[in-house]
């Protein structure tokens, strides 16, 4: 039942550059983010407004190692690919890769909790999402 | 000649918290950022229009490692303090460290590159700015 | 009671501007948000934090009608003037005008709303909040 | 040859929501600002990486008026619609209404100018984009 790579394509705009022409990298984690958030929508079957409002969630991120291996220029098409390399019961870790045309960008090493909204205090993972993110374990 | 600690405060703003009242984790790169700027404006005598503008460098980051200790709130006022932990030829580590009210809430280790503006190439890192990270030099 | 104009000062950093090297301009936005949190802060007695969390209260923007006068550039530093133009029952007109070395840089007509936080419905600005306000008050 | 609108549809997302769960409006001027890019790229044949580095220009906005006719929550498909209202020798306005399942939420008026990157001063609008501009013209 393991075994599936998230997989989506996040392109580089405008916004995203700064003087030095590239991706100004704090806007890495917006992509990060973004590849998270699309994961919970399309595969875990549970939006984050849903999450966030309805079941009073949130997901803190506890830790990030992250490796720029290139840098990104504006227009570029990140290839992103993310998987799950632990699932604990408050907790998950993440692995994302980047890459265009081939050549390996971004490394994330990504560890997340489960919260209550209320006091960010982790609570296990709900059953039925924790289902879905054991579709796409694949351990170190 | 080594050993000071770069030390500033940031503020929390409504601009940085998101749908679960806390920091949204993209916005404390901004604030990694911004350390690294104030530094070089008030204390490496470079301010960055001069050194990305007129001397036609970048400083792109390399390699992250975040621990996100306890969550932030609006209003909060970090205290943020930096030091030197490797000072390479063409690369500098920096350790940072937020706290609020005594309590840690955020520990970085950061990888930086001095480069190239135009190919984002790495360069030596040029005399005058070296000479004055020398001062925040305190190895782990 | 009325005649007071509201001065704070904005830097422009290197995460606001962009690869034509000056203020991105939906950063700006940023900066007007900024003035008017720093309002309620300093000058009307509420922070934001009290007024969303504790009071349940928003203050969406109806309408804004902006003029960039000049470019502003990385290091800039704004004096940002902020005045009432209007006082409603239920909402407020501001002014905002930013400068640089006595040269103007951007005009700002401001109309905010004063909601519930639960369903962005308009409700009454609150007394305390009012009074402060009507210090700033100085129609065009 | 004038009388087409340019159509796109842009997602809200987590990280364009606030504290108040709705989005923080400096957010909708990346949106604008996201339009313009794409329909550089997609409709005038000139995506703003040649633009701004190949071509040494840039697009500063001049003025900007702006009705927040209705809130707009995180996952809304925004269907945006933007047209040219004036197209002068240096300068454009564009009229964009984003709307959400058939309800107005955001109405702009948006004054460009085509310049210099280096200066950021005015130059003629160059013939191949102002050809393809004037698809899009539709006076108010």
């Amino acid at each position: 039942m393991a075994g599936e790579v998230f997989k989506t394509r996040i392109t580089v705009r405008y916004e995203h550059c700064d003087a030095a022409g590239i991706i100004f990298y704090p806007n890495c984690f917006l992509f990060i983010n973004r590849a998270v958030e699309d994961w919970f929508k399309t595969e875990l079957g549970c939006d984050w407004l849903t999450y966030h409002i309805d079941r009073g969630l949130a997901i803190p991120t506890a830790r990030l190692e992250v490796d720029f291996k290139a840098p990104s220029y504006m227009n570029d098409a990140l290839d992103w690919e993310m998987r799950v390399t632990h699932l604990g019961t408050r907790s998950v870790r993440l692995a994302h890769e980047a890459s265009c045309a081939g050549q390996t960008r971004i490394q994330v090493a990504h560890g997340l909790v489960v919260a209550s909204k209320d006091d960010i205090k982790p609570v296990p993972i709900p059953d039925d999402i924790r289902a879905q993110m054991e579709r796409f374990v694949i351990p170190d």
